[in-house]
């Protein structure tokens, strides 16, 4: 854009812009999966990250259709939001000296992760639909369920074991 | 802490850790909020960050609540996640040109800041409990459910109108 004009100017370059945010997460959550596979200690916890890992490369091959769709390039912008909630995952994760204890701040971390999800992916399926985009919407629905299942297999494991074994 | 040993060694470490880096949060979001209002150009959306301004208050002062009953300081520890979280929102909307394309773009952003309270809040309740901490857990309980009440304000108020105004 122009040296004094801004870059979002419609409601669909705003979409655009949210699609690049969350393509970048995606790409950085790619990267600190396998360093928290290798830091887990419970099998449950540890297979819980290598399938999401798997999911993490399927919601990126939906991420490059959505852009194709959209008939633009895939590509990121800087996400300061998951870059921050990464870095706050591994500063913790390198205070904690216990196994059990550093179990449960993985898991929590992992939460905090797909709340960004979460959140990204629920507003964009909700703009994709206001703006008569109901094929882009289907997509993201998919990985948003996805995300959605994730956090709640997180917090079951939590509460039946890591938590426990913390706490013990 | 010694120079070789690491900061959180139990369980309840790790509780006030996280308890520390949500008040550290809500600090944050407290010097956001009045940015927000003001930008916000739609009265509803004005009035929903005013609202959660005064609930931001009441719940650092639980916060404060929490820590007495754990027999600590009140006091923050650096939060990467909100300050990437906050620097996202201010990014963003100093890039968006219409006044409409903005308030959607707010909306969604003050959501990815509800959804990262209600995945820390959500995770010190589960270990309040597992803890035997009920009173705590019963005190964060009612923050979680003012986030969440939040969150779903946000989302009937996008889809009810911001987003319509935004994509016309």
């Amino acid at each position: 854009m122009g040296l004094f004009s801004k870059d979002i100017q419609t409601f669909d370059d705003l979409f655009v812009h949210t699609l690049r945010d969350i393509y970048y997460a995606e790409n950085q959550i790619l990267k600190a999966l396998p360093k928290m596979v290798s830091k887990a200690s419970d099998p449950k916890l540890k297979q819980a990250f290598e399938t999401h890992l798997m999911e993490t490369k399927g919601q990126t091959e939906r991420l490059k259709q959505a852009f194709k769709l959209c008939g633009v390039d895939a590509k990121g912008v800087d996400c300061p939001a998951i870059d921050g909630i990464i870095e706050e995952a591994e500063d913790v994760a390198g205070e904690v000296e216990d196994k059990n204890v550093l179990d449960a701040a993985l898991a929590a971390a992992a939460q905090a992760v797909e709340h960004y999800e979460i959140t990204r992916y629920g507003t964009l399926v909700t703009w994709a639909k206001r703006t008569g985009r109901g094929d882009i919407a289907n997509l993201l629905q998919q990985t948003l369920d996805e995300e959605k299942a994730t956090d709640k297999k997180l917090t079951a494991l939590a509460e039946a074991s890591l938590n426990l074994k913390a706490a013990s």
